[in-house]
């Protein structure tokens, strides 16, 4: 058996009879690392002995019986949240060497419930599209996809069984899709992001890699919790462990408004795809609402940029990425009118997307325009995921599909507000009847 | 016994008992309005003839046991409310003789409940500050404030027991506390805007004039209801006539940061009243992260208004009364990011101000700055409401004051959100003990 390549849920069930330690296991992702980061540059930060110090804490823990529930996984974490005993360094020389003294608060939860801070991972520049070193494990001349570039790669390559990363246009799901692992954002506002750099409170959501759907619930079932730092949270959700409430859930597949800027292996994949869906499933669209959702979640991230970017741009243009800078000069001249119409227009898109929610249970979409572009320059492109996004409801990229040159590509599976715990189960669903 | 004296719950009773027709009591108003509205300019158009129409109907209806709660009640609606059988002009001279073909939502709810639609009262210019013609009845001299000039004059001067304002700064307490009667603004999202001229999606919020706390109670307990056109509507939302949880509430009493701006005699006045108030009562601030809240207030409203008004003064600036016109310019520059810093702001303070309300039931705080302006171009400030209109939470003015000449001077009083029904209970409270 090889350790690096079971789940993470098999760690745990084997941890606890006795037939792994959280030490041996940590040391198995290390090597592990060892032999690959020099091709795939997946890590900003990684001290093996740190992660083996908190791995043998762990195995403590688990001999007095003592650990949470993700005690002695090892874990990545997007460059972007900040760990008090690692750098965090936003993908910015502005912040070289830049030494948090607190950890965030989805660290926090995930130090309480025994999970191991494996490293951070690489992201772009303030999680915006200029990129990291890091390759896609599949071809090392492709893009891993942005920004959440190293964790997807950390798991896509075994480095790690499980990672964190966010999202604000498609920064989860288009790496997920690119690496073909599992990506999911789940519903807005259900995952604190106090401590983690902002680029908009309307828009950030972080989000969770993994292999299985059983993982991905596992690290959900710790980290969706009510943080009062975080002031767009509902004090009232709780993540429940609930299996679907529909046995035979009923699908829409949506092309979207941003159909035709997919590449034809995907858009022939998907088809293809949904022809021999296993389950009910029915073709819809989402009608004249959303015809400028791409637009409407362009300006919102644009505004929300020129705000959470500005003063490095006034203090020291030249050390931001020309990609970086292009991004905060549309900002700039977004107006409060131009942001109030498009905050108008979601909430007129969020109406049309409940009533489409009372006859389906999920949504298949796709999850990037095609497979990771073969140019490390270029991240690709959020366009599938910026207005779902926007729309604050949970979903998933699942690794079901393969490109003109054989890379893999995810399908999006999308559920209503606050189901993502239904989403886990009925992605279960779909990789068992594919 | 003069008809239109008696409170509108007091005049249902009667009618209930067949000692009053509705066509009587509107008779009545009709009489006042005859002899006074040539002083006062309360309205924008009043047809006795479609008044004394629909009485006859109530009456019909009572009759044949079939009416609704306000079965037979005149009522005034601010001239930004449509009206499919009264033009509806918005203040404005872009709307002369506008006719809606629908009534808005709030209206039908109305109608539904057996309410007379009296006529449509004098509304500034786009519920803004440039004023209509409407006195306050108390002197003529005086403005009766703004922008819901006419719905509290008409109240104040007894042409209409009962009648609907807006607020987007102060535009319903002020007025209230100008001319001496109750306004109440419910929580943002529980009356619906659908078929109201708007300003902001974000502050607008319609309220409801009368002259005792059970009036406010009887016409809210019918148009708080939940309207899916309303994308700002909570739908899970219902109005309950509920008693206080707490028969002992405890006040707080706030000058807040806008103080400083309040004349000598408001000051003065609302001390003693303090000093003298007859439960438990607390002085407290709101601390550091409300300072900038009148501005912030102001920020989003300018944004606001540069977007919502933006056509006309494209169109023809020259039709815009000059303090509309400044107010338009003062939104144009407003940029996302002002306005994000804004929204970002609020919701500290009203993470602030959540954790007040876990101390304390309700808030007393100054309505405005002091007894009502003696200038007719002039409708006083909303500095006193405008940050509480932000905040979302309900706020009534009782008129408990008087200043310096003797003109009335409101009470602000705060609870918590979604407690109106609490707020006015504690209303009864306030005005039977003191």
């Amino acid at each position: 058996m090889n350790l690096i390549e079971i789940s993470a849920v098999k760690a745990l069930e084997m941890m606890d009879k006795g037939e792994l330690t959280s030490e041996i296991y940590v040391q198995a992702f290390l090597d592990r690392i060892k032999k690959r980061e020099p091709l795939v540059g997946a890590w900003t930060f990684i001290e093996p002995e740190l992660a083996l110090k908190q791995a043998r804490l762990a195995d403590k823990r688990r001999v007095n019986k003592k650990g949470g529930v993700l005690n002695g996984l090892p874990i990545g974490v997007k460059d972007i949240i900040d760990t008090k005993d690692m750098p965090t360094e936003n993908g910015s020389s502005f912040h070289k060497g830049r030494q948090p003294i607190e950890d965030a608060h989805l660290i926090k939860l995930l130090r309480d419930a025994g999970a191991i801070i494996m490293g951070k991972c690489v992201t772009t520049e303030f999680a915006l599209s200029a990129p990291g070193k890091t390759k896609n494990p599949n071809d090392l001349e492709c893009t891993p996809g942005g920004s959440s570039s190293g964790s997807a790669a950390a798991v896509c390559d075994n480095m790690v069984p499980l990672a964190i990363g966010s999202q604000t246009g498609g920064s989860v799901l288009r790496p997920a899709s690119y690496t073909g692992i599992l990506g999911l954002k789940p519903t807005f506002g259900t995952i604190s992001r106090s401590g983690m750099s902002a680029i908009s409170q309307r828009l950030d959501h972080p989000g969770i890699y993994a292999n299985t759907p059983d993982d991905i619930k596992l690290v959900a079932s710790v980290i969706l919790s009510y943080d009062p730092k975080d002031l767009d949270m509902d004090s009232n959700y709780i993540f429940k462990n609930q299996a679907i409430s529909n046995p035979s859930p009923k699908f829409a597949f949506i092309k979207g408004p941003v159909w035709s800027f997919g590449d034809k292996d995907m858009q022939e994949e998907i088809e293809k795809f949904v022809a021999n869906f296993p389950m009910e499933i029915e073709t819809i669209e989402l009608g004249s609402d959303f015809k400028e959702a791409a637009k409407t979640h362009e300006i919102i991230m644009n505004g929300s940029i020129s705000r959470s970017l500005l003063d490095y741009y006034n203090t020291n243009k030249s050390k931001l990425h020309p990609f970086t800078v292009n991004r905060i000069e549309a900002g700039i001249p977004v107006s409060a009118k131009d942001y109030i119409d498009a905050l108008e227009n979601a909430k007129k898109m969020k109406q049309t997307l409940t009533n489409v929610f009372k006859k389906f249970d999920a949504i298949i979409t796709p999850a990037a325009p095609g497979q990771a572009p073969r140019d490390l320059m270029n991240t690709g492109s959020a366009i599938f995921n910026g207005y779902w996004t926007m729309m604050g409801v949970p979903a998933i990229s699942l690794p079901l599909l393969a490109g003109k040159e054989g890379l893999p590509i995810g399908v999006q599976v999308i559920t209503s507000w606050n189901k993502e715990a239904e989403l886990i189960d009925i992605s279960n669903l779909i990789i068992e009847k594919m």
